[in-house]
């Protein structure tokens, strides 16, 4: 499916099975406060074909995992430390915003394909694990997809996509 | 899958696999100057389970198709009058703009999920056909999910994912 | 699926993506009086594993697209020009047959796995565009497989099946 | 898949899986010489969503199970007693005609959607025991579906589809 | 899915879909007192990606085809000689023990993943042939997977498994 | 696919994809020393067709999570706490047994169908955060669906399986 071989199961091993080092905070000091370590097809080779993957995800104080979508996933999360805002938008034409505040212990459902976020909301540092149902999900970060694509997809049509002036748009792509 | 029950194959009629006006243009009387007409599981319900749908899509002078996903398909357009300038975004780390002038008769792919539009270059009007390959697809316009969602996505956290001041996202979820 | 690699994502292009030409009439002079003008995996090899594909059909007036299933694709056809006779039989023990007359820009499903048809019902020339749920959905004309394999099916074997003479079965094969 | 509702699993019973009679054989005194007795959903309701399902196929000499496909399926099939020809046609350009003689113990795959048969080449019963990739495989049998749909294909269309003489189809028609 | 690259359909061939043997009784002198003979994908190259394989099991007289289970497919049985108890074991927490005598002629379903088993409980030979949704099914046999695995579980672990002595442990793992 | 209805979408709330107390250790006080947790879509019905639940697993000291299989899923494993000893044996005829000693923050991957476990290997309690690619996975535990199916698999025939006495088996069955 991805281009990716499969190796002769007589020679498989455990280290084809295994990644060290999810207890390790990620740094987050970047402009959102959240860092995303992945565990995938890239990371343990023996995922391939067998559709599902993790992730810790650390946030600074008030830090956000950016609005973004998994195109070929859904994803499950549980909160380890601190609390989380946490949402997703549903399809037109209803694209309802269901939200919730999430603590330790709790779990939470984004479906594939949705657009979703978490947010730290509060003065401590929080982390959550999360699985996906793909060892290869993908993220696109709508931000840095609309505005920070390479190269720019022009200003005048994202203009008229958010219905604002092309100043504004400018300064939107100076950010990404 | 979508929670519609099939009808018994013994009851099924002709007009349970049709649908008429897809050569009708649609209204594009409106802030982005396209209209989509969908044929999908809604409109021809024997499409259930069978994973294809279409749309007509009208553009005016200079009229966009937003930015959006299609979370469970991937679209095969075709040009049936006018020009169009398309294009998708890669998923990260890449975020590459793939884009492309099409031609009455030119055909373009949007891979399943990700962020896509379109965009009438002339000063006619344009017509596509396309194809999904789901028959409920879903479409998620990024403007309205992300700054039109009910209720609204916090203004600190699209401040934050947009890098810009709260008063322009505020200007921006008042659009929408 | 097909035995045909996946690019690496990081050097696909635009052109991997398109094709162009499908406003050009397909050549109609021929024994059915039709032409159909694929744009599949072959001819689009961004298309690999998304599971869609396009085609142009154009028919000569009273021409067919000859009774044929695709054993890998639900199809969904949309007349851009003239009026078309549509059909398919559903599989035992009813063999029911759902037919329609089309116009311009009315829509008809076939789904996968089935014989069906369509047929210019007009003295002009008619045009559909339809998708398929596969990059790859396969052909199969029955007159052709049937009566014109290489090597030929046993006469005898056609004759009882078709419940006819060798003799008929010996003109039907010579045509193919 | 098939609007068939699943039973809770703490109801289900041994006979929900079970189904009685497959060393009988079929009785084959009709027009082709064979019989075709299905074990599928409609036999086992525990088969549901399992994606199997079992045939046992008689055939008198010289008897053929006639030229057919299953839209969602492919079969493997092993001789229990006699020497079947078997064949299966590739799909177009190409019409390949794909064929061998079977004996007892031979066993032969027919790639899912591909018209093929099989013919009891000797002078004794033939039985063949196959299994299907569906619980709901579905068959159609070119020759009724074509000639003996209802209602019928159009005379004029089949006799171009053949390319043969009107009355030639009205012969073939009054057969199915 | 399993790492084997598929043929051009242009060069495929009658053997590359065909397998000869199945009537051959299998050689039953073994500790459990039966024999399976596969007919999967590495007997017959052209079942790739086809999703079903065939296998016939012989029984000597009370032998058995051990408790086992299938990771990646559903199986189908029909008897052809002797009388079988056949039977498999739902999943936690019910553990219900679905259970059946089959003779001639009777068919059985053991779905996906379950642990299942079959016995010969006649004084002559038995004979069955089964289907199973996957060319390449897998078979994981309880008693050698668990005690006979290379290296050895530790014996700690399995007698807290089974709540046994550590000596009894030893005694199963020398006989496998 | 499991039986249960899909909400309509419109009614949706955050409830229907979250849930509470992942973060409270599972009670242990059992004859293996751990405790499974399950998030699946029992617990959130938005899971329905979404492919994907998570479970928290609680060992105590030199707890184990007895050998089993998952008929429907994959598993990757974290461990938020201790030191784990993991394992599972591939499928016949090699019988490989993968094993690894997991300490905080290591990921692992149990392929779909296989049997496997974790053992504590420490003198403090082990906690890990595991996901499965299915929202209902099925848990099958070897030595309950074994020796304690209801009603009881034959002595008999797990003494011909497990090539021991019968009074040993009872002695097994007797534990369960």
């Amino acid at each position: 499916m991805n281009g990716l071989a499969c190796k002769n199961p007589a020679m498989v091993q455990a280290s084809d099975f295994a990644f060290s080092g999810l207890h390790i905070p990620g740094n987050t000091s970047n402009a959102v406060g959240s860092r995303v370590t992945p565990v995938a097809v890239t990371q343990i080779p023996g995922l391939n074909t067998l559709g599902i993957s993790m992730v810790r995800i650390d946030y600074a104080p008030w830090g956000i995992n950016s609005l973004h979508t998994h195109p070929r996933a859904t994803e499950i999360l549980t909160v380890i430390e601190g609390s989380l805002e946490v949402g997703f938008v549903t399809s037109n034409p209803e694209n309802r915003h269901i939200t919730k505040i999430l603590k330790k212990g709790d779990v939470f459902v984004f479906p594939v394909g949705l657009i979703h976020y978490q947010r730290n909301i509060g003065y401590g540092n929080a982390v959550a694990i999360a699985a996906l149902s793909s060892q290869n999900p993908g993220v696109i970060t709508i931000a840095n997809t609309v505005f920070g694509s390479k190269p720019d997809i022009s200003t005048d049509l994202l203009a008229k996509a958010f219905q604002v002036d092309k100043s504004l748009v400018w300064q939107l792509q100076a950010k990404f």
